[in-house]
């Protein structure tokens, strides 16, 4: 037996993603289903599969997002992805709200929806607050160890003192930034491959690599955890920008342009909460059967 | 002003592309398109666009495929997306025919359906006849320059007198078909990118690297021009094919198994034509609205 599922094919800044109603169609499988219709000859083609259904806690949350990666693995959030949700709820008439609590495996995110012509022109997300002395994620706040990673000698910007100009910064997961003099023409992947395992970080790190190039503006590289080269990292853009803020480079706003597209971070100084602001965007619609039981 | 295309995502031996019926939609600039959706990210994503229409002349043929590349260029004819053109009119109630004549921009290819509790299980195409002596295609059957590529010394098969075991087969477009001893072990792209290039091709050449692994089973890896290593080649199974039953590797009946699937060939002594058989599949169905102008 057979069963069409209808979805829909959106990204944000680089992320895309198959986004089923699940209020409307039921997945069984929800990891066999990512992984099938990620492929991209024979599936659909993605980074993954979102469910969109009912919170557990509906005092708390408006709507509820489970996340698959295309290795069919669950991932505890994805900034770009809750932006899809919060134009996917609205342009298609699902609510009229343009505040969103959605709720996540990290928690309940607050959406807040942009309209222009009573489309969706942008979302801002409420990423919470940055962390700077996480003793499970980091080891210390200057490492020198670091310094020995010969490879960054080269473009890497110095402090008076001579280190890196660069800052940890937990936004619930590790990152590690690190401003330099020209970001295109650095290898990011030697780099990353390194960095990531150095002994700083005991739960590994993701590295960003970010280059004032105007007023509040960082042109920011991103090598993921476990995935390398990416083209947009939402919590990597929040700590690049809060970064940037504590080491003097810009003020607490600051547009943080990645390979996907641009992200706008502001990091509040009334609630110390940092908002990402992104774009959102309806790839095309679509209908697939659920893959066969193995 | 927007308009949405109903298109349907179809595979056959690893080929993928979008199929449109121009009769229902018709698509102003087909190389925009293709190009726009053919992109992973942000697009459907796939190897490019094809549109099922009427014939020019419908005396000769019963419908026409046109075929655009993912960069945007129009390719003269696909194997792999002609079958699935021909289970995409009968599988959708267009034609209940189960012989079908295609107008492609290489002639008009006759499809063969074969049915299976009303499903198209596979299809036949009719290559036409391979050629050997093709003076604007190949410089000469035997060139002993060939022999001074040195990685062609490793796992290639010899005959009595030395040379490579091998053999130049035109399918319309130039092949050098190559036994060896253990495919899945050799470097084909450096071997690829330098005979792709030998002075004995003026017009460069597709290269195919074909293991006898069973009864009439040739295990063979492609190597196309411009493209490099893909995941499956109509032409270039043809020419193995062809090349086997030529050397007495095997009869005039051979299965290629590539990368992206088994293709099924046979060289007919009675009209010298090669009837390729084959997979189609159906992927999804969908709705996207046409590129905008730029």
């Amino acid at each position: 037996m057979s069963k069409t599922i209808h979805f829909t094919k959106m990204h944000g800044a680089g992320n895309d993603y198959i986004y089923v109603n699940t209020l409307l169609y039921s997945i069984p499988d929800p990891s066999a289903a990512s992984i099938a219709w990620s492929k991209p000859h024979t599936g659909i083609g993605s980074d993954g599969l979102v469910l969109i259904g009912k919170p557990k806690d509906e005092e708390k949350a408006d709507y509820a997002m489970r996340i698959f990666n295309a290795d069919g693995s669950e991932a505890m959030m994805c900034g770009n992805a809750s932006r899809c949700i919060a134009k996917y709820l609205y342009e298609k008439g699902i609510t009229d709200k343009t505040t969103i609590r959605l709720e996540t495996l990290s928690g309940v995110k607050i959406l807040s929806l942009h309209l222009k012509a009573g489309k969706v022109e942008s979302v801002t997300v409420d990423m919470l607050e940055p962390a700077f002395d996480v003793k499970e994620q980091f080891t210390g706040h200057t490492p020198d160890e670091l310094n020995s990673v010969k490879a960054l000698s080269d473009h890497v910007l110095r402090t008076e003192d001579g280190k890196p100009k660069s800052l940890f910064v937990s936004m619930g997961n590790p990152h590690y930034v690190i401003f330099v003099d020209d970001v295109q023409h650095m290898d990011i992947t030697t780099l990353g491959k390194l960095l990531e395992r150095e002994k700083a970080f005991p739960q590994r790190c993701n590295i960003e690599f970010a280059q004032l190039v105007g007023e509040g503006k960082l042109r920011t590289r991103v090598w993921e955890r476990g995935s390398g080269i990416t083209m947009a990292c939402g919590t990597g853009a929040c700590a690049t920008a809060v970064a940037a803020a504590k080491l003097g480079v810009c003020g607490r706003h600051a547009v943080i342009a990645m390979d996907g597209g641009d992200l706008d971070i502001t990091w509040s100084p009334n609630d110390n909460h940092v908002y990402m602001t992104g774009p959102a965007a309806f790839a095309f619609e679509g209908d697939i059967e659920l893959p066969e039981d193995k």
